[in-house]
């Protein structure tokens, strides 16, 4: 792939009225035009006149949406099997990331993890009998997101699965994510070789119990702070967790010393974790998505809660437009790919994981991991570039969340879809990239815009909600 | 104190000669004057007249020594008690910070350091006993320096201490420097109540036996590898080492579970790490001065491979002069001071530790950690300033060390003290600040400015030298 092909089309998004951008990317060398307005993404005229009516209706209660989400407090409280803890889990169920979708329509790297899960889960014998069984019917697929969880890529959360309990302890809530796998060969990337179920089972097993009996000592673990603090570690907590997962380790490992059954199993646990720079991963996606759900359902708020992407369609929700799924096609990400693969081994964008993004982390605060960004080929002016650009299309910068080389700015966060539509500004995902067949596992890591689709529909569609209002 | 004058003070330094930071602090609105040269730190005319004409043959001399310092290899390769491992440690001998002092000429909180180091030997019962043992003649004083070894503030090392031993693989050489005490009432800033004794019995009798049988499980650790990520991490391994001390615990844990005696033992000295974020400093010293010590001896090279203060004075060595120390007053440093305390307070500087900036971290790399600079009152740009001025002064860029704010360029390395006399820009160091009576400990943290005596003396040195070698 052109690395540079990739950045100078980022970089022409950058620039639209915004002009101090422009002068950072003239300094930095970079090729970029100025202009000075795009036309925004095309709603209807009627959608438009509607919003443009309600606009200080919408700034007020997208500033109560963004209070709820600054002033949340998650905290890991403990673990579970997700049958005895995700509301509405059973059986027969499997979670998956994104808005709904069939298994008809599912992409590979998403079925590839659900024939995994049923195999894992013991209702089939082989890969091939998971899939028949996936599609006779009697399994039954829904968004995680509909069950207060998030998983990042295929997202597959089934029944016997431990998870993490993350409680936002301003409003009481809770939210749910794997333990994560891991690199290489793992379920969320759509593989189901016979070692990937192995290491589910170790992680149900040997890993779940220990790590749950260190919680229950630690007491609970506040990852709003840990969180920040990572933030001034190089991380943004999507696609680089290190500092995060550091921090975590150091946090729990003497926990996990002082409770496991013997000395063996809790080094295993540790080493796992020393050996995952992503672990932390799922804990800020549910700590992101613990503190976005009680801002959901204010009416007239146009702020983002859910942004999420099945591997087929790119979906999201507002505050003010209830439970709705705005959806479009989701988009193939810009990446560094591994060795042997191309764009072309590539799954459209796929997992829970851009809740990070919606509450102003990952590439929200890129600024912060100017890393991210030379892994895949631009400048850390880039970087800081990106996040300047979602300030854009934020309704407020995070009290708590700071970005180091921007004085120790807030990050922005609480999108809102009508500034996204107006100012043509698409906001800036990190993210990994699964190959497209089934069964083959993570092929690069990269960036992309989210696409217009799903901002024009919900936009158009809390208009005609303001308009039933009137 | 004013933390605006602090970095009023500072920025009038930064913008000598180097319009482009006069136009970074233009942008972050700081109140600087630009001149275009500024007389060099006043040496001899004969001096200068000599070395100018030896040009050439001092900086072919400092890209050699650059060479070496770049090569280095620094790797944590065991443990052991001073008195076996430190080359000339003695029963009666105390090594100390900075270039070589007397008791009678020692800093208040060096005499505190070196009063609870002779109670912990137990050759005295007292603080007041040792300190008239020290003032008898019985016991020698002698720079850490001198024996392969460094130490933060006062720097003690006596004979009953462990110390880490770092080896630079690619010279064979070694270094030595003790384990960090932690935060709160400590030896290195001249406590010495019971409990800073027993601390320090601990730390030989539990924490060192710990560490040393875990070092062995590890195998070489390779530091320059640890501080490299570090330095993505926000830390500059100087004032700032959570990164580099979260990286070790992670890398160090799963052995010492594995080794220590009991579970009870390991979680002590786990939560010991976990609770100091400063443990990883004396290693990022050690491996410092572990590839600076083959830099040393280079015939005309003005390249500085010691800068060390000992409370009283500030002393550097150069390359192409031999062992010879070249000392001046100590300043006592810019700080953000602990409640309570005021720069009235405050010790003259002390300490081994500029032995980072030495090597291209610390002050040098503080761009790499706005937060050091945030906590003493200035603004991220502040840190990217004082890094961009040490390029002015230093004979290379690190290979391994990169600052990601700066796109990845390499830390400044190599102190050039002829640049420094020519230029006036004198090197930028982090700092502790301790109480300038005995037995109190910290009372800040801040920053200074290296000053000029000793560089002007150290030039004009090797211009003799040069003189006699013609």
């Amino acid at each position: 792939m052109s690395n540079k092909g990739l950045f100078s089309e980022k970089l022409k998004i950058v620039n639209i009225g915004l002009r101090s951008f422009k002068e950072t990317l003239d300094v930095s060398g970079a090729e970029s035009i100025h202009v000075e307005w795009k036309p925004p993404v095309g709603i209807t005229a009627d959608a438009a006149k509607i919003l443009a009516g309600s606009r200080v209706r919408i700034e007020e209660a997208n500033l109560k949406a963004a209070a709820i989400i600054n002033g949340g407090s998650p905290k890991l409280v403990g673990m579970g099997s997700a049958i005895d803890v995700v509301p509405g889990m059973q059986k027969n169920l499997i979670l998956h990331a994104g808005p709904p979708v069939s298994w008809e329509r599912m992409c590979g790297p998403m079925r590839g993890a659900v024939m995994g899960a049923l195999v894992y889960e013991g209702f089939a014998k082989t890969p091939e009998d998971a899939g028949s069984l996936a599609a006779s019917g009697k399994i039954r697929f829904e968004p995680c997101h509909e069950h207060q969880a998030v998983g990042p890529m295929a997202g597959i959360i089934s029944a016997s699965m431990p998870v993490f309990i993350v409680r936002n302890e301003t409003h009481g809530n809770l939210s749910f994510c794997t333990q994560n796998e891991g690199l290489g060969k793992v379920l969320r990337y759509g593989a189901y070789a016979p070692e990937v179920i192995e290491h589910l089972r170790w992680m149900e097993k040997t890993l779940y119990p220990v790590l749950k009996n260190a919680l229950v000592s630690t007491g609970p673990l506040d990852l709003k702070a840990l969180i920040a603090q990572a933030l001034h570690m190089g991380d943004e907590v999507h696609n680089r967790n290190r500092a995060a997962t550091s921090l975590f380790y150091r946090a729990i490992a003497p926990h996990i010393v002082r409770t496991a059954p013997d000395t063996g199993t809790a080094v295993r646990v540790l080493d796992f974790i020393n050996g995952n720079d992503h672990f932390f991963l799922n804990l800020s996606m549910a700590a992101s998505k613990a503190v976005l759900d009680p801002a959901s359902g204010i009416e007239s708020s146009s702020v983002v809660t859910v942004m999420a992407r099945n591997g087929t369609d790119f979906g999201i929700k507002l505050s003010g437009t209830g439970g709705e799924w705005f959806t479009g096609e989701a988009p193939v990400p810009d990446a560094l790919f591994f060795a042997g693969f191309t764009r072309e081994d590539a799954n459209p964008d796929i997992g829970d994981s851009a809740i990070t993004e919606t509450g102003g982390l990952g590439g929200f605060a890129i600024a912060a991991s100017p890393a991210i960004v030379k892994f895949v080929g631009g400048r850390a002016e880039d970087a800081i570039s990106y996040t300047m650009q979602m300030y854009e299309i934020t309704a407020s910068e995070s009290p708590a969340y700071q970005i180091p080389g921007l004085d120790f700015r807030g990050t922005p966060t609480g999108i809102d879809a009508v500034k996204v539509v107006q100012k043509g500004v698409m906001p800036f995902i990190d993210t990994g990239v699964a190959h497209k067949k089934p069964g083959v596992g993570q092929v690069g890591a990269g960036v992309l815009s989210a696409p217009e689709e799903p901002f024009r529909k919900a936009v158009e569609g809390l208009a005609a909600r303001l308009a039933g209002n009137k």
